[in-house]
């Protein structure tokens, strides 16, 4: 494969530009490739560091002509992008479409993302469709409680899933969801781990295994090398955790990074889910291996060669969540402590508002004792606050 | 010092939109912090990674102040700056301007910063005004033949400045830079050196002393740490660059980085030039440290607390300069290589045109033995092209 840099560069157009667009952004200029973004919210995060935004709801058949129009190569950062949508810009302007649209379609549904993952023989915990309360409550017989209920489309950041302790929960959880659902059997994991995976033009790779740390649902840190007891006992749960990640990407379709949210349970890994996109737990890379998972997307979705993956230091994030109870516009005060930090770096994302619970932004710090490093990672976003006091 | 984060974060605007600018672009995305550029080149390398460019002269006034207009903080990247115009539109607008623009001033006049510096007792290499061939004679018999002539203002990348040989070399030379010049004694130095310093609120800092190699007056390679023998030379070495770099420092106005040259001869430093901005020798702080010399002198023109200056690890740049006979489109050729490998990063400037010698872009790379790391950085630069064959 060749490759040659021009000025101006190659165009990426990305439907949606949040976070990740915008760190695909602040990636993509060293390598001189250009970014127009396609997002509803004018002076979306991505907008400030990107060559240009079109403002278009993600599914906005106009704006995707548009951003086709001005790309070599389309891709997405949010799985709220349009799968026919897109498969119809590609056959009316040949502009190819990564990771493919059909992979997208069925990593949407989480219910065909399972399905047609477990007939491809990789470890998943058991789950059924469940439309109704009582489909809810046959499945809590057959797949004993606590359940994972979770919406079939659309649930981002803990939005869409709830844990149903027992029938008498059923109706409430079902009611929270809204039917068209499915139920995962509880897996009671000794530690979640995720990789991200990369397909590229002819090869696959993975970044290192990356241990995460979630919240109700939300993902809060992510600890790599993963804490795992005992080197043996690592590099076996790491083989593993390959091997699972290496099954995944061998069903997807189309170039680009996924990430791959894995259990770990008794010394099994099970897969949880799938994204087809640069995911929250691999910011890390970011600061800890040569290339970053998001220069890795852009790498993978142009057909460059892929960057070497290896980490270069134990880094440790966490996430910065929106800490007020009401949506307001975005002040983060006490960011003089992370600044001012040794090895430690700040990504904020510019949204707007601050919402409970949001994704504002992460820290990062390098070192070398993940445990050491966990705790000052926690200790410098604690250090940060979206409420204000009224001290002058 | 407390720092509030906000979204729009505030804006920085930037005289001059080069590479320096595009890497300012690319450090300011994860602080928050927008950026616009001024910069007479439509479409400048800075454009597709900053919030807005302002296409207009550096001198042009009205430029400055529509750039003052949606700044908070001015600074700049590029000695062409107007100081005077700085000053005025600072003083119309209330806009600070970082650093100040009498260091401006005294720094774009290579004999008036020779002086400044001489008189605060900072070792430079002999000097003197020479504004015709009479005076560069008398100059050469006074001081010794070889010198180097140095155009007092303008020069850039080589540009400016003419060794002479001998006495029967002085017409030519002269007539090359044009008077208004100045000469300095040759230093027979062991090696040149790099130290990036920067000026906070209330602080100063610098970087690891780098090496740097030049050839034609053009910056090749950086090497840090450089390649001095033993350990105790070396930090003796280190510490008398840091005496000087500090010294240098308490001369200079305003917050920002500095990039300040050395000579190391026989032992001693002594100050060759300095930039009142991010500088090439800087580069490897990438890669190379937590914070990078982009980030540290964004931080520091808007008054935030300056982030940790480390080296995370040995670190060795090398810059892609055209290879070109004549100026043409750039089209770089062979950049797999450079993206195939590992601990390498490639960082293209977008600049529309090659032109030979000019600087289009730098490959980095992270490892261990200096040495070793130099070769390879060296083969990595040597397999990309701006030649093109005719070759399918």
């Amino acid at each position: 494969m060749s490759v040659r840099l021009t000025s101006p560069g190659p165009t990426l157009g990305v439907v949606g530009g949040g976070q990740l667009g915008r760190m695909l952004g602040e990636a993509a200029g060293p390598l001189g490739i250009e970014i127009v973004v396609l997002d509803p919210t004018p002076d979306c995060p991505a907008s400030p560091v990107v060559t240009d935004q079109i403002v278009g709801e993600f599914g906005d058949p106009d704006g995707l002509r548009e951003l086709a129009e001005r790309a070599d190569v389309l891709t997405f950062e949010i799985e709220l992008a349009d799968p026919e949508l897109l498969e119809t810009v590609h056959e009316e302007t040949g502009v190819p479409v990564e990771p493919s649209p059909s992979t997208l379609r069925t990593i949407q549904d989480k219910l065909v993302q399972k399905r047609s993952l477990a007939e491809a023989g990789i470890p998943v915990p058991e789950f059924r469709r469940v439309d109704d309360v009582e489909e809810l409550r046959g499945a809590g017989e057959e797949l004993g409680w606590p359940l994972m209920l979770k919406a079939r489309r659309g649930g981002y950041d803990g939005r869409g899933n709830v844990a149903v302790d027992g029938p008498e929960k059923a109706d409430d959880a079902m009611a929270e969801i809204g039917g068209d659902a499915m139920v995962e059997a509880f897996v009671p994991f000794d530690r979640e781990l995720s990789v991200i995976g990369v397909k590229g033009d002819d090869t696959t790779d993975v970044f290192p295994v990356t241990e995460t740390i979630h919240e109700q649902e939300i993902l809060r840190e992510t600890v790599s090398p993963p804490r795992i007891g005992g080197e043996t006992d690592r590099s076996e749960i790491e083989r593993r955790a390959y091997d699972v990640a290496s099954d995944v990407l061998d069903q997807m379709e189309g170039r680009g990074v996924y990430g791959i949210e894995l259990f770990e349970v008794d010394g099994r890994i099970l897969l949880n889910e799938i994204a087809p996109r640069p995911h929250n737990s691999g910011h890390w890379t970011i600061e800890g291996s040569s290339t970053s998972q998001f220069e890795q997307h852009v790498r993978a979705v142009m057909g460059w060669p892929l960057g070497a993956t290896e980490r270069r230091c134990p880094t440790v994030t966490s996430n910065v969540l929106g800490d007020t109870d009401e949506s307001r516009p975005a002040e983060l005060t006490g960011v003089e402590t992370v600044l001012g930090a040794s090895n430690a770096n700040l990504h904020w994302y510019g949204k707007r508002e601050v919402r409970p619970l949001r994704k504002m932004g992460h820290v990062t710090a390098i070192g070398e004792d993940p445990d050491a490093l966990l705790k000052r990672t926690r200790d410098l976003r604690d250090s940060v606050s979206f409420e204000t006091t009224n001290e002058p």
